[in-house]
């Protein structure tokens, strides 16, 4: 045993921080093991190769984390180590839903308004039209349990009808979501990539390609954006004072949009839930990741995705 | 005749801001015309479709710019105008290089060094490998034409290792990328998300989906901070008299990562130069527009990407 032991009978309110890190909920994975002064050898490191890693390292607190979940012995597991590594071991191991082909990882993005959940984020980076549709579906269910919203307003991202709107893979999954659309999602339409954070949708579709370009060139932005701000504020005495004057509004800001508040992203349409959390992850991330996992066991997601994605097979 | 027409003849500094307005250089296309206070009918309107636009309103002053850059009579088209009638026009009217299949957007960027080329930004969102080595060396040109960057280090975008190394696509153009390294390009490697606004690169080549959601979700980014840090900074009057102090500094951060400081995009592949300017351009985006058109036709940038595409298709 390598963490903490799953215990199904949660306190209703969510525990806050890292008050979570001393509950027994989830199975931890390595990296958060070492962090909460757990050694466990060998590790499954960052540089590994995905599939080789989990073969050979069968010891590895990762691969022993999703041996339990599968063993039913833990109902999710969270992890902030290899994310190849995690997405193969999960995937292998605990197979995917009935009706689904590939896994998506699902990420919560904050937005104008309220957070919104953007999927695939990179667990398929050549998707079919059909599996944009189960991304959907997943997506929906994941911004259900997570977010607690109850019809998700589900979008597909494309680019302008200036451009030529959108290429062969998106239109033909615009088809699929029209013909789910009503029964098992609410599909609102296209949307392009200068609305991604009006929020003004809840669910965002995109293929693993582009969802893990967008995501990492918009938090590259945010790094843009502070490093010419921090030039621009130091140039003169007086941009130096009125910087040091709004100080605290800056550290908000970048409380509001830092990514540990909505860390833990699931990789759905599995069986069992296996979430990964980024490699840098503080206390806060963690507490977060773990918030989510319990969610979304709370919710019987796994129940309602697989007959979700039933019904919207049946229906094409 | 709807603008001010081509002189070949330029004097040796680019006039800057809206001097340029004044001069005989480019002939702009009907939007432009119209905000310098010469109205003409009929007008490609933002919602017109591309091809039907040029083939019922050849009197526009768009189908007119192309017209005269066809005979001859301009050098360069810069256009405000709808980016689906100008590129299906010019494509039609201006053909494609022998050799390229399909032009390509190229876009300016800043970043936390030099400006550097996304390209494509949107002509073509269903693209081959064949099509990103095109676009490698047309990004090529582009950035040696409009930044004076001797040999450009070129760049694949692509996603992490860790999700499973990028795509078929980006895998197959990847092999041609290399095997045109150091004879046509200077290519630097694969480049994720994450590093897009570091400034390691000159010109960053992916396909036009990709590319025109990074973009327009990269300016997304920026209205979203924009927009957050507005909210923060007048919670209190503590930070109402910081920002106020500071208010400079906003400003010229807000100078320095306007896309009007980079404004003209060419459509990069075809016998002649049709450039690109949002629909919202001021004088600051179609002077910089013009220069940018004056650029490349000086460098005669595009007897140089055909003699490079030809090497290049040569070595395949």
């Amino acid at each position: 045993m390598n963490g903490p032991v799953i215990n199904p009978d949660q306190p209703d309110d969510p525990p806050e921080g890292n008050a979570l890190f001393n509950r027994p909920f989830c199975v931890l994975e390595l990296r958060t093991a070492v962090e909460a002064g757990i050694p466990i050898q060998p590790v499954v490191s960052m540089s590994d190769k995905p599939i080789q890693a989990l073969r050979k390292k069968k010891d590895s607190s990762m691969a022993q984390a999703i041996e339990l979940l599968r063993d039913g012995e833990a109902d999710a597991v969270v992890s902030c180590g290899n994310t190849g590594a995690l997405m193969a071991g999960g995937t292998l191991r605990m197979r995917p839903l009935d009706g689904v082909d590939r896994p998506a990882l699902g990420i919560i993005v904050p937005s104008k308004k309220k957070p919104f959940v953007l999927i695939d984020v990179g667990a398929n980076p050549e998707s079919s039209s059909l599996n944009l549709m189960h991304n959907a579906v997943l997506g929906s269910n994941y911004a259900r349990a997570a977010l607690g919203i109850e019809n998700p307003r589900v979008s597909l991202l494309t680019i302008g009808t200036e451009e030529g709107k959108g290429n062969s893979l998106i239109n033909a999954s615009g088809i699929y979501l029209q013909a789910i659309d009503k029964k098992v999602i609410n599909y609102v339409g296209p949307i392009e990539g200068f609305q991604i954070f009006d929020g003004d949708v809840d669910v965002i579709v995109c293929d693993g390609f582009v969802g893990n370009v967008v995501l990492k060139s918009s938090e590259a932005v945010f790094g843009f954006v502070g490093n010419t701000m921090k030039e621009e504020l130091v140039r003169n005495p007086k941009r130096i004072i009125g910087a040091a004057l709004s100080k605290s509004a800056f550290r908000d800001m970048k409380v509001r949009l830092s990514p540990d508040q909505h860390a833990g992203a699931p990789l759905l349409g599995l069986k069992g839930n296996v979430l990964k959390s980024h490699g840098s992850s503080n206390y806060i991330a963690i507490a977060n990741a773990l918030r989510i996992a319990r969610q979304i066991v709370r919710h019987d997601m796994i129940d309602s995705i697989s007959s979700d994605i039933n019904q919207a097979n049946d229906l094409i």
